[in-house]
């Protein structure tokens, strides 16, 4: 990856690698015992509830896994061996893999179908049994031929994990302890393996930038298809971005190039027009946001409101009905229903110290070009003339008006130019 | 589709799927006498200047045509049936059945060749003549090997239709109409009936947001392909969204991530920059537009006008050569020729109960983060200073300020610095 | 391309096709004598250093290469004949067919496999060696299943290509002087002429407009991976449009729909958020830019700085940690280490006939709102109120405000709402 940052780390759709898979795997077995195994140059590195194990030395797959021992031997039920570069395996089909070996047999490998088997370890199969994994370089050229490939997740039946990992050798090439081996263990036990085949899509791996990039390509088609089921519309779904956790309701329309940075809510009926970003914010139903809208964290856009260009809205509420139609900043504030905050609005809510909170009262009209020093209070019904600067709090009712007086003097603006187009001539 | 609106009326480039057949029929026979049969659940759908007809019980295809009684026997020439969710087919297409059913054939039908045929009526022949449209689920596995699809779309021949459609009977699993019957009816009376081929992607049927998304892109691959044929530059042809409306002139440059909302026409030799938003625009040749533009409905741009970024111009008229570079609303205005309005400038124009109109003349320069409180005049070759609120009118070439006077306090900064640091600290 | 512009001159990722031709060549060869053979339409038309020829009357490709005769006599070297609608060329290839002209043949061609090859030339081989250059209309049946085409890129070993072109004659149908009869001059003299293959992807020809964007594509495409494979994070690489010359360090994350104009650098670490516009910008290292910057010719963003929406940045230095976070313009300035800018602020740089340098101190605070009426100098340390129009010095660590005092009139909104009301109704 030519990075800083752990692989696992890597962020997809606005989550970590790792923290998809362990999202996965609550979703397939809710409140599942996790243990994660990590190198020594990852400390710190976690994922949700899990436990966390350091494997010093780089002894093989099966080494690995065995770091987690006290996980392996508290565990009552069946053992699901993941990879933090694996992002994409979807919930069922883990649910597919627990339930194989509750019913018999004492591992179940996930293999799919490769569009190019080139390097990756076959499924070798009998009466539709696995019998063994083979990596490329020990395979027969018939053996080649197979496509069912192995992705390296496996599961292993109650109370059959640590009798076949300890048993693992490492007299091999490379002096490594391979988890592929446990399948062959099994088989000579008398034990049955099972395969579970997934899409290609699921166990892309990630070991590259350009990998990343293919993971979140599968993951955001992913996204818009369910948005599209689920009753929004997606103008041009290729140009929309979302995060992980996503929500838009029915009738929602989204307009080309919009991104969904994490935590955003989208109620039935609003909708994102093009060019508009969103994080952490709650939009209600028929709201409009955008178009080139940014809405941060905290931003509660209330039912019908209009958020229009080039306004950002951080840590405020906008009641229903209010708009804030252009470029304007509105932080840490509240404005009541069915307000008006004129172009050119702002809230000054920082005084270079602390944050101050900016209160706009239920039908409040705050003229354009205005500033709003905070902590302020406009009260409901007020009206804040153009162009003022606002730094005591203004009466229900009462008008405000804080600007320079105007003064103007007759033909200067010719005198000047004279002036500055001689001296730029001379 | 999940939705409260109507199906038809999902818009695909701006406009409803309805509103599309609507418009191709016209471009296809001008003038054309159009009938429009809706469900109950669709009072107040219209097509133009189509007469509607309800079809109160779903009893089938022919049946829907059927409610059309009034116009079928009005008319003299051919009659075509078209679908409202089949938006893409091309007035060519539609002039070719027409011309087919006006040279021998009682019944022309639109086909196509399927990718995968799966799921449509087939089209079955003899001698290339058509003989009968067989569903799926009646047809021979020969019969299933046909990729000569049925689109629905036919025509009759003048004077056809009725006595054709009054014999179809309701003899079948569903007890329905079926229109496809008509075919096997005239052929039994001697007739002959014809096939007319077109492209798949005319006949892309809309039943999901999925297929809503796909029919939107190939109307946008076209409209992309047609701009490029007229000899505009589109950088990035699938960035660029177009209306149904859209027109651009020649050497018009299109960078990256631009959408053309309905209503806009673009001269030759302009260039609208990346990130722009237009929608009833008109820009003139040689104007520059973007990046980060938003041109709302009656925005006119004059020749060699430049408009940039985090602009927005609603209802105004900038005059040739004129410039309005930054951080900008100009809403009910006029900027006069060559006239410079500074970054930050907000014209404003309501009032919190009506709009008022921003006059600016010829060659006027508008000082940054000036407010221009409407009703107001800016003579020609008046200047108003940085920072003012204007709100009284400026006289040609006078120079105007409103703002309050710099007042200064030393060392306070460090004071305020000191005080609320210890505050903080405390 | 219904175009003004001479073809050549139409610009790929910001540089014409020609400057791409002519870079490549530098790139593969530095320091080769070149020369450009133009139309007599293309006055004026230039590449880098290469000497200009016009070709007065069509007379033929080879025709065409003669015009350089001063050039071809006074080469000791290798001779390379390449094409202005050509950009896409590889360097390596360029050196492989420098290098087969070095060791024997005379002759060397750039063929490459099309997926149809209909229309081009044919490269006829006997025992690897190339024996003719077959034009479709000439070809056999059997020739025309040859898929190895003729690029028209041809290198000539030194000393050879004078007395080639010289003999070849113009009888054929048009009446021409074809380049590539050449080849079989060279074979019939007893010369070897070789093949050398590169991708159908390097020989894209730009004819239209449509095939102007997939060059453009093309280039993306392969910056995309190049920008990848060096370590940087692309979250949708298909959004983001690179220029011939931008260089991004490692660990630097792009987000979706990011605009590359010419001339950016940005270094290890920094973070490009979404919607942002480069120019001629330097971004250093764990600077944050966007979402919705503009950064213009001239922006040097200094490590750590935070730029961010709606914000555009014009020749202005923002030294390291300084932060203009909303909605600002800043222009001819510089902004010392650690000061913070605030929402909606602009730096007056233009009077209307100048532009003058605003001078912001390390540690300053610039209050939201304001207007920085240049020439102006804000000390270290100082603190600008909000809403302040500042147009004299400000000392360092001094307090300026710059506004008018805010009055109110009790109830005068409601009286307002009431009259005005009334009027609407009336």
């Amino acid at each position: 990856m030519k990075s800083r940052l752990p692989k696992v780390l890597h962020p997809i759709a606005g989550l970590s690698m790792l923290g998809h898979v362990a999202a996965t795997v609550e979703a397939a077995v809710a409140g599942a015992a996790t243990g994660l195994v990590i190198g020594p140059h990852m400390e710190g590195v976690t994922a949700g509830a899990a436990r966390s194990f350091v494997q010093k030395d780089r002894l093989g797959t099966a080494h690995a896994v065995l770091q987690a021992r006290p996980l392996l031997e508290a565990a009552e039920g069946p053992i699901l061996v993941l990879y933090g570069d694996t992002p994409l395996i979807r919930p069922e089909t883990l649910r597919r893999l627990v339930s194989a070996v509750t019913q018999g047999p004492a591992i179940a490998v996930l293999g799919f179908r490769a569009a190019d088997p080139t390097g990756y370890g076959r499924l070798l199969t009998r009466d539709g049994q696995l019998t063994a994994i083979r990596e490329e370089r020990d395979a027969t050229d018939e053996e080649r031929r197979i496509d069912l490939c192995n992705s390296g997740v496996m599961a292993f039946a109650p109370g059959k994990a640590l009798g076949l990992l300890d048993r693992i050798r490492n007299d091999n090439a490379k002096g490594e302890f391979y988890l592929t081996d446990a399948v062959a263990l099994a088989v000579a036990d008398g034990e049955s393996a099972a395969i579970i085949e997934c899409g290609e899509d699921e166990v892309l791996g990630v070991n590259t930038r350009a990998q990343l990039a293919e993971a979140e390509a599968e993951f955001q088609a992913r996204a818009r298809r369910a948005a599209m089921e689920e009753g929004a519309t997606l103008v041009a779904p290729d140009t929309v971005f979302f995060s992980h956790d996503t929500k838009l309701g029915r009738d929602v329309v989204v307009e080309p190039n919009v991104v969904f940075a994490p935590g955003v809510v989208v109620e039935d009926g609003a909708t994102i027009r093009a060019f508009s970003h969103l994080e952490g914010a709650h939009v209600s139903s028929g709201a409009t946001v955008g178009p080139y809208a940014r809405l941060r964290p905290g931003a509660r856009i209330g039912e019908s409101v209009h958020i229009g260009n080039f306004v950002e809205i951080k840590a405020a509420t906008i009641e229903r009905g209010a708009k804030v139609n252009h470029l304007s900043y509105v932080g840490d504030a509240r404005v009541g229903e069915g307000a008006n905050v004129g172009a050119g609005t702002i809230t000054c809510n920082y005084d270079g110290f602390s944050k101050h909170v900016t209160d706009i009262g239920a039908g409040a009209f705050i003229g354009s070009n205005s500033a709003l020093v905070a902590p302020v209070k406009i009260g409901d019904g007020a009206y804040v003339g153009s162009g003022s600067v606002i730094t005591e709090d203004v009466a229900t009712d009462a008008l405000a008006i804080g600007r320079g007086r105007q003064v103007a003097k007759a033909g200067r603006a010719r005198e000047l130019r004279e002036a500055l187009g001689k001296k730029k001539g001379g």
